[in-house]
């Protein structure tokens, strides 16, 4: 049977990519590879919209989102964090732990933090150093709007704005020079089409002032100082993973080949299509303001998880993602992040009609795929 | 030109490794992938030698060296650590970062620790509450008697006993559990033939005692608590870097099928044979007590390091490493840990002649290949 994989990271990873990574090993000090990092360092400016640096860490997303905690705060140092699903919540643990002076706004499942209640909290905290944001909330498929919460951020107060731009980039429009964003963070599995394994963070110019002024908390491995003076002669400061790092630099040729602006527009109408297709199917969406990477879908009344589940991945080889923690088995979510086209979203969206036939729910066949081609094609 | 690179890590990737990880990417909840992660942890245990779980981290060696460090102490506890090298002098750098109490002892590069010396260092500290120790020391190609030094602390102490096995394991002879071993790391890129990205961290029983109880430093990504709670339902605490533990299944695959012992006798012989080749073109070693790993040698007198490699690496396609720091210019060291066999001896101490021939450096041509096939063959 042939499986494919519609979850929000690892992402299906191109055939291109596979095969440079299956190339014989170099070693990192290789005149080779210093040319492979130098033009990935670039390629990665042109994908964050920014002229200032983005680091390779050899760690999963999260550890992008503690080295950019440890790295900029200390001990004592306010932060307000937005807690809408588990990837918020983590921002909330990592200020605990290393900072000890957290303020989480918590906010319902399915919806995203406003910019009036930001600019509130702003209010209530003028002593916060720095405000965390999740741009697109991968256990609740619900996208914030980074634009206007950064200018309220940066209008306000001299608070740094941390983004987890972790199943963002590359899905969602976002100018990180523009938009006035100190810290956005992405991981490899994610919109850039490869395996886990790398954290990319892209750091402001004022954000590197304080990085490396700063003498706070014990930290070495994620040391974003570390990171910024080796990426200031195009090197690691640590061994890096050469075969993901290699990967990367095919994956970000594709990215510049189709252009960041059409990247992001493919996505908006993946997204879209699954939503019609679902609704079409009668199945009610979970977010009320949906992200482009990722489309949370109530299951159905009398619909059982693992029933559908199993037809879905046993019998039709395709992979969702269930609902995490409260929503387990109450809402599952389909991916549409990085290597995906239109008609492989005729794929999702028919499997899921056969899956739903599989466990006799009543539907009418055909009526999601055909939802999905007027998606694109018109009616 | 055909490239063969002979550096302590990266090392080579053999072929069905590479093809292993070139396979389409498979989710880190899949059951298919779990079942892969569970045979790792078992497989990793007989590389070990322990009944001890042995975590999978996603991060290059001095990741998992961190992670033990900021695990097991709190901030002010003594620990002894070895400086004979750069990575000796890493554990160092580690411990003065979390724990702000290093007691550092200071051995030449190309010697090891003596048992004795350790004894007394114990005895000067006995509040020391870990000693850090380093069994193959790569930037000096230098081993340490790790069964002696650890039986030494464990009859004169109750400190941990932490190896940096980065470019031991699967090198040189170890055993964890009788030898009474705390923590050992590994990375990867060196015996185990993959891309570099992964540490492995085997932990001991009173290790995984204080590390659960631990609520002293703060950490997040690379806290050995979590992974241990993951490890115990053969999980990870965060995405792991998916195509790099598939790779490692298949190299603990090719570990089990020679047999743990088979590989340390074929890297001590790979080892001796490489020596006699280079005495043979009267090339001075500079280790008293030479790692199987990696052979440091002096670059003969008169010999100009740029050009010698200039000649090894553009006219010849072999990579060695380079002498660091103090030795820069005036070692280099040559590598044989992980995917290497008798004939690759031939090819780089006959890559040696090639290129000492070419910047016209006095030697017997054929001398050091046939020390090669004697050491091997018998003369």
């Amino acid at each position: 049977m042939k499986k494919r994989l519609f979850t929000p990271g690892p992402t299906p990873v191109p055939e291109n990519v596979m095969l440079r990574m299956a190339a014989p090993i170099i070693h990192h000090r290789n005149p080779e590879f210093m040319e492979i990092l130098t033009r990935v360092h670039e390629d990665l400016k042109y994908l964050f919209r920014t002229t200032q640096p983005v680091v390779v860490l050899s760690c999963s997303g999260t550890g992008g989102m503690e080295a950019s905690i440890s790295s900029l705060f200390k001990q004592g140092d306010k932060v307000i964090t937005v807690n809408a699903g588990k990837f918020g919540e983590r921002w909330g643990q990592l200020v605990r732990i290393f900072t000890g002076n957290c303020v989480e706004e918590s906010v319902a499942w399915g919806s995203a933090i406003q910019p009036e209640r930001l600019a509130e909290l702003l209010k209530e905290n003028p002593d916060a150093k720095g405000v965390c944001l999740t741009h697109s909330e991968t256990s609740t498929g619900t996208a914030a709007d980074i634009q206007a919460l950064s200018r309220v951020v940066r209008e306000q107060s001299d608070a740094l704005v941390l983004v987890d731009g972790i199943t963002a980039v590359g899905a969602h429009e976002f100018h990180f020079d523009d938009w006035g964003v100190d810290i956005c963070i992405t991981g490899s599995q994610k919109g850039l089409m490869m395996p886990p394994g790398l954290a990319l963070v892209a750091i402001s110019e004022r954000a590197q002032d304080i990085i490396n002024a700063h003498k706070g908390i014990p930290q070495f491995y994620l040391s974003l100082k570390k990171a910024l003076k080796s990426h200031a002669g195009d090197d690691t400061p640590f061994t890096p993973a050469v075969s993901l790092v290699i990967g990367l630099d095919e994956a970000l040729q594709m990215v510049r080949a189709e252009g960041i602006e059409n990247i992001w527009t493919r996505h908006e109408n993946l997204a879209r299509a699954c939503r019609e297709g679902c609704n079409a199917l009668g199945m009610k969406l979970f977010s009320n303001s949906p992200s482009f990477a990722v489309t949370p879908v109530w299951l159905p009344e009398g619909l059982e998880w693992s029933a559908f589940n199993k037809a879905l991945k046993n019998k039709n080889g395709i992979t969702v993602a269930a609902g995490q923690d409260d929503y387990k088995g109450k809402i599952f979510r389909v991916s549409h992040l990085g290597y995906y086209d239109e008609l492989d979203m005729l794929t999702v969206i028919g499997g899921l009609e056969r899956a739903l036939k599989e466990v006799n729910f009543d539907f009418e066949i055909g009526a999601g795929v055909s939802a999905v081609q007027k998606a694109f094609l018109g009616s």
